[in-house]
């Protein structure tokens, strides 16, 4: 199989069929449809078109495809939709889908649609998770799941864990607890097929079990089953009592959005936004990052000032020709140090002392910064500059890349012992005081130097 | 549970009992440790005490911590290991992370490894998955899998099954083929188990079964199972028979190496490399890209003595003073755009005619320049600049930001629609580029208007 793709073609025939209200057209053709394409269709359509679609195709589809769908198409879908609706789609959905479209529903209307979801464990489930931080463990488990008494026999165990089964889409394990829900341990499938009917569960149960407190954040919870390799955790509260279950899927989710966040902070974009969000949300996202970029690139105007002087003196003006590329330099090099702390921090491996990590840099910044050094000094041979000049110019690089690699290392780390994302440091902001700093620094050494 | 931390105590500790060869204590502490925080400790003891500390510890966990272990210090033990003892480790893995491992040996260990593999099966199934590119789903793929014939009755299809289920660590999906072995569906546990026992598969599985090409690349892989939430697909050769299985805890590690990669590619960090890699490593994926920093800047310092007249003019002076802060300006707003049109690609949500994202990029750079723009002449204002030379000012940074935005839009595009990694675009390449038109573009322009 391929990917779904949306054809221009397909989209077109959808539009005229709505428009013709060709109802049995369109629900011969959506029948075959995976819920992640419907999603797709949707996000291209107009509101109205969306709306009328959805209300012909069976509430089975349309509630995951919800769960697909861009956030503001959903929004204006659910927006024309009546509580009940809303309530229908939310009962065909797992707790822990359920509970995220709940949470984006106005708190008036979020009420009006638990009240009439027709199951009523479901709605008192979605009830309980709305109370968790939807980055915490518990914001991003389900309450369905297996679980099995120790004191049950075997015989019983079987006939409950079909009942239970039904709810849940894939099984992944079995979990065992006492007669106060506290988790003990899990079952495999194996042992239970091959244990004497009779026998109670207590007798047969792996009593080693892996998870998870359900305050703990999310990016911890993706963290321990990606690095143990776990398809699905249970979650406990302060009592140890098992209140849900962690799927694999959610974390596949969890990760990318990371990854891809640690990406946009470092590349100046702001909130969590895409190539087809409109020209106002993109502006949101970016314009901030460039007005902080201004902000610095202006205090690098008054530091330019205060060495006006040495644009009169025809050899050491060159120094000012060389101002872009040191505050070039002093960016990459401050970018790329940032980086690798930032990546190092979220996979457990920045290690040792501080202090150790930036004698690391200071190294790193002499070889790599006397490479480049040596190359302008060739530069400057090559065009003829005055040796004194060249001289300078290297110098004062080498020790701005110095400089610009323990900025870049500092800053995310103290970030991050102060429990602020360290990805912030990686981006526009590094960038900006490290033009500042290299350029101040650049003018401060040559001037030392040559006056 | 929180995951593993190693301490300076337990790594002490090691050391020590390694030191006095005290390996009853040795294999008692590791006895409950899981291999994935084995591999951590590994990582953390020198070449020899690593080695020392692995012939104690029983294959079965060894062979599965060499697939945590960082690539040099699992090469480091393979290489102290005789073929005959790394074939004992091989043939404890699924045949996925094995072929992995094999593929890292040197060409002529490969063979020899293989001939001592003790189970001939497993033996033949490394080979066949070491014949295909590691970047493909062949390359991800196990051959462990649960299959059964279309013409076997229930009763031999659950007895065959419990025989191939001891081989695979999780069932997923039961596969149906035919006697050439073609894909024709998957059988559902509860179709099984509810079926009359001597009605045949072919009348009780589910024809619709997603699969992918043995030859595809990992990466598309990973967006079908992400899109589709998949545990599981089955991977096919040309004729559609079954020849392997793709699980998601392997597209997990895809997802975030590819994530991750994007990420280094846009700081300008080539290979892949983590903080505590040595400083020889760092440097050859750092070192290039401040190089191509040091060619462009280089560029800008040939502009600048182009434009060296202005120096000469008591209020034109101040465009000098404004060169960093337009490269900065260039290099943030081109590197925003091409993050975005990067991710997007990702995630295949670019769409519509580059035309239509080229004049949105026009529309976005006129309202994020036109407001930093009049940020600027605000500035001219409150430092008493002359009015024509804060106008200018304003008005070239503008002409820049919206060219910046239109070559940081259109390089990956136009990079991908090639075949190359668009991510190769987002960093120091865009930034460096940007920065020589956008110095070059700003005195063009102001020239123009001035003189």
């Amino acid at each position: 199989m391929t990917p779904f793709q949306l054809s221009e073609e397909l989209l077109e025939q959808v539009i005229v069929d709505i428009a013709s209200q060709n109802d049995k057209a369109l629900q011969t053709l959506f029948k075959e449809y995976h819920y992640a394409d419907l999603a797709e269709i949707f996000d291209a359509l107009q509101i109205e078109q969306a709306v009328y679609l959805f209300k012909l195709i069976d509430s089975e589809k349309t509630a995951d495809m919800l769960t697909e769908l861009d956030e503001d198409v959903r929004e204006s879908i659910l927006d024309a939709l009546s509580s009940e609706e809303i309530a229908t789609e939310i009962n065909e959905l797992d707790t822990d889908d359920a509970v995220d479209i709940v949470a984006e529903l106005p708190m008036e209307i979020q009420k009006e649609v638990i009240d009439q979801i027709s199951d009523t464990e479901h709605a008192d489930d979605i009830r309980e998770l709305l109370t968790y931080n939807e980055n915490s463990a518990g914001g991003l488990m389900a309450k369905e799941l297996v679980c099995v008494n120790q004191n049950w026999t075997v015989t019983r165990c079987v006939r409950e864990m079909r009942v239970q089964a039904q709810e849940v889409t894939r099984v992944h394990s079995i979990y065992v607890v006492d007669d106060q829900n506290v988790l003990l341990g899990r079952l495999s499938l194996k042992d239970l097929l091959t244990a004497n009917e009779k026998s109670k569960i207590a007798s047969v149960y792996i009593p080693k079990v892996d998870y998870v407190q359900v305050d703990i954040d999310g990016e911890e919870v993706a963290k321990i089953m990606s690095k143990y390799d776990l398809e699905a955790i249970p979650v406990v509260n302060d009592s140890k009592q098992l209140v849900g279950r962690i799927t694999i899927d959610d974390i596949v989710d969890l990760i990318k959005d990371e990854a891809e966040k640690d990406y946009q902070l470092a590349a100046g974009i702001s909130s969590d936004v895409e190539a087809d969000d409109s020209i106002i949300q993109l502006t949101k996202a970016r314009l901030p990052w460039l007005v902080l970029g201004l902000i610095g690139g202006l205090g690098s105007v008054f530091i330019l000032e205060g060495f006006e002087s040495f644009m009169n003196h025809p050899s050491y003006k060159a120094l000012f020709f060389f101002t872009p590329l040191i505050a070039a330099m002093a960016g990459n090099v401050g970018v790329q140090s940032s980086a690798i702390i930032v990546q190092g921090l979220a996979n457990d491996v920045v290690k040792g002392s501080l202090l150790n990590r930036l004698l690391k840099e200071v190294g790193l910044g002499l070889i790599n910064g006397g490479a480049l050094a040596l190359l302008v000094v060739l530069f400057g041979v090559a065009t003829q500059q005055p040796t004194v000049v060249s001289l300078t110019i290297a110098l004062s690089m080498l020790c701005v890349i110095i400089v610009s690699a323990l900025i870049g290392t500092f800053v995310p780390i103290v970030l991050n012992r102060r429990g602020i994302d360290p990805a912030i440091a990686t981006g526009p902001f590094i960038t900006t005081s490290n033009d500042i700093f290299g350029i101040f620094l650049f003018f401060y050494i040559a001037k030392w130097l040559l006056v």
